[in-house]
């Protein structure tokens, strides 16, 4: 029988996460204070993030070891199983091999909980009570319950509205973990009531939530609350790399190398394709300028170097709510900026097409946003069918859509539609960036 | 750190399925025919089921042969981990060693998938185009219809009502897998009108939906059609000894050797107890005597030897739709008859009491039916705690409640309450299975 899953023993987790900061072939620009516009400091982030956390985020070290009581943790469900596709393989009639990384093992069933937990856990260590964040779709928010119910935290989750309202699983994962959450805009903070004045009928936005999250962190005068992000931060995406560390390992005993990623390669002269997939709803690398925008709607969050549709961009209501939001990871952004990374933005409904074909041939159900990553690994396949290549395509399997059912049913009843390209919406939005600084490393040629 | 989870390579895989018939103390009776009260041969069974299940229903063969083509699919999630639950035994404070084998990674989320995809491969070979089933919670149905989507095969369900419109995203998991699911009591059959011209409003039940599938698939006029059922008959109970081969070889590795089970090292002497846990809504072994029953309301199935509460016995909506049968399945009966199997019943408010414990200790948030088990071993961890015993448990973790949250809801907003005892239900139920004949094997201490 052909060999279908490459697991590593526990002893083989890595010991280290990787740091990219080390290796990027363009420095990362400072963050930038809200209120004041010059870069931010250890002070600023203070009330925010605990100082272990500050000093991962600016961090120019290759290498970070990752402490006990976090690995630990980790082995609840890592290290994660990589697969060959061979079902959808087959199905394709593809020359080329196709490798997916499970990520849907975990408890909360996606990759977010390989920083949640080192979140909850620096957190934990500093001293503090209560940790507040927002969700989206509820990948994070689920992830981060069921962090600080390891940890013995409290937390505090805001979770869009049209999210709260669509996926209510989602919020009774949260709470079975022991978490509070609510939909956003909510009347408990200042942030929400004032959007709330202005538009009762608010669906909500991850800019949005963040600032609830934000405002409710930093009012709590006891101290003992801080904030907490599942994206776009360096540390939140240096967290991750524990999954292409394993990767790597799992890689070498399948005998393959993937002609798609790794980027520690690329950029160190591999000729291989690494390729980030976005939305056509919100397409931040492929339509977005690289600027310095607010990470929130109301302007309290740092300005980030990134490419960005304008903090007060409102995509359209897709399924992939984990995937609607106006910026993208700085450090993402500057791999996109130097072309280690190529953006490709894909429909919503050849992300579904893709995650039926995936479930029929390879049994799991993927997330609405995990399907992007589906869609865009058969359409290499298919092309290497084409060209009579035998390509060899290693994707992040990001996590199960168990909850995201009623995306599938949608799709499946005729119901759901593409929707029209947000470019007038993207011109109105960008207008309210156009006066914000430009990060040096800004080139015209970004906006396209 | 501590190894948390036991991994088996794929090349350890069991080969073979273990056939308890060939142990058992007594040996099983026949099942009945349903017309002629005849023990049933192959050719009563042929319009049902493809041969080569007929002939493992009936086989004494200690050991048989998985086929290839099932190890493939297997092989999508098998060898399931075996996890040692640190948290768990952290939280009680026991000296007790608990291991839990995790089944809830299959792509359908729950251990049934061993046997579906067995049925799907039998079908397969014997030339059936389409499988008919019925399903109450909807983890059986959709297993089935996972299978026969790897296998090209038509899936029809027939999923108890109350469930159909309690846990929409099964329905729209099966129907992802290419199934067709209808809430039974449906109009598309004969039996399923009858019972609706009685009762517009019928909630339906598993036995009702069984009738329904078995009409189905015997109407067929194509012969192309067959029925398939996810627990009680033989062979069915064989395809899952795959579970228990994989945990004695973890076992051994883990280097401990549960108190709680195996079923054969007991019948071999062994002094172990195993424990059968069974909801007091429904308590079959507890509370049914040993007798001939029909599998279905409408007396269209075969009659079984088993405890049994009578066919027509409608048991509260509990939230484990999984447990809601009136029977119990021969072997375990038989078990439970001859002692090597103890029962126990619990409450529904005990079972989710236990699966949040769990849920905040070990992450993962268990199916409504599994909880049963997890309580149980709760309560055994807690025993050994006040009897200073260092108890080794081992509990089979049979599926993720992650398309059940509303029962965690409801728990959690204090609505869920527990239902009376059935008492006067069972009396009523049985009256109607009196003039049934008796087992030979029948004991009158068996009704309790």
């Amino acid at each position: 029988m052909k060999t279908r899953k490459i697991f590593l023993s526990e002893k083989e987790i890595p010991r280290q996460w990787y740091n990219v900061q080390a290796d990027l072939p363009t420095p990362l620009e400072p963050m930038l204070h809200p209120g004041t516009g010059q870069p931010v400091g250890p002070d600023d982030l203070a009330p925010l993030f605990p100082m272990p956390l500050i000093a991962q985020e600016v961090s120019q070290e290759r290498f970070i070891d990752i402490p006990d009581e976090v690995l630990e943790k980790y082995l609840m469900w890592r290290p994660t199983p990589l697969y060959r596709a061979y079902g959808l393989e087959k199905a394709l009639e593809t020359p080329a091999k196709i490798y997916f990384k499970n990520e849907g093992v975990s408890p909360a069933g996606s990759h977010k909980p390989n920083t949640a937990i080192a979140q909850a856990y620096y957190n934990k260590i500093s001293g503090i009570k209560r940790i507040t964040t927002e969700t989206g779709a509820g990948q994070w928010g689920s992830a981060l319950a069921f962090s600080c119910a390891l940890f013995g935290l409290k937390c505090k989750v805001y979770m869009v509205k049209i999210s709260y309202n669509q996926k209510p699983y989602r919020r009774m994962m949260m709470e079975t973990w022991g978490a509070n959450c609510v939909a956003s805009p909510s009347s408990e903070t200042k942030a929400g009531q004032s959007i709330l004045d202005q538009n009762p009928d608010s669906p909500g936005s991850l800019g949005m939530a963040i600032s609830e999250a934000i405002e409710a962190a930093v009012s709590d005068e006891t101290g003992e609350t801080r904030y907490s992000l599942g994206s776009v931060l360096n540390h939140v995406l240096m967290h991750q790399t524990v999954i292409g560390l394993e990767c790597q390992k799992q890689m070498e005993i399948a005998g393959d190398y993937p002609d798609v990623p790794f980027v520690r390669d690329k950029i160190n002269g591999k000729d291989i394709d690494i390729i980030a997939v976005e939305p056509t709803s919100c397409p931040t690398m492929t339509k977005g300028p690289f600027a310095y925008d607010f990470g929130d709607s109301v302007q309290m969050a740092p300005l980030a170097p990134m490419h960005t549709l304008g903090h007060t961009f409102v995509p359209a209501p897709i399924h992939a709510g984990g995937l609607r939001y106006h910026g993208m990871a700085p450090i993402v952004s500057q791999l996109v900026l130097d072309e280690i990374v190529k953006p490709i933005s894909i429909s919503q409904m050849e992300t579904f097409k893709a995650g039926i074909t995936f479930a029929q041939n390879e049994g799991f159900i993927s997330a609405p946003e995990t399907t992007h990553a589906v869609a865009i690994a058969i359409r290499e396949a298919v092309k290497a069918k084409e060209e009579g290549k035998e390509k060899v395509i290693l994707f992040n399997w990001s996590g199960h859509g168990l909850v995201d059912m009623a995306a599938y049913e949608a799709y499946l009843s005729g119901k759901l539609k593409d929707h029209a390209l947000p470019e007038a919406e993207i011109q109105r939005a960008l207008k309210d960036i156009e006066p914000l600084p430009k990060p040096k490393q800004y080139k015209a040629g970004a906006f396209s």
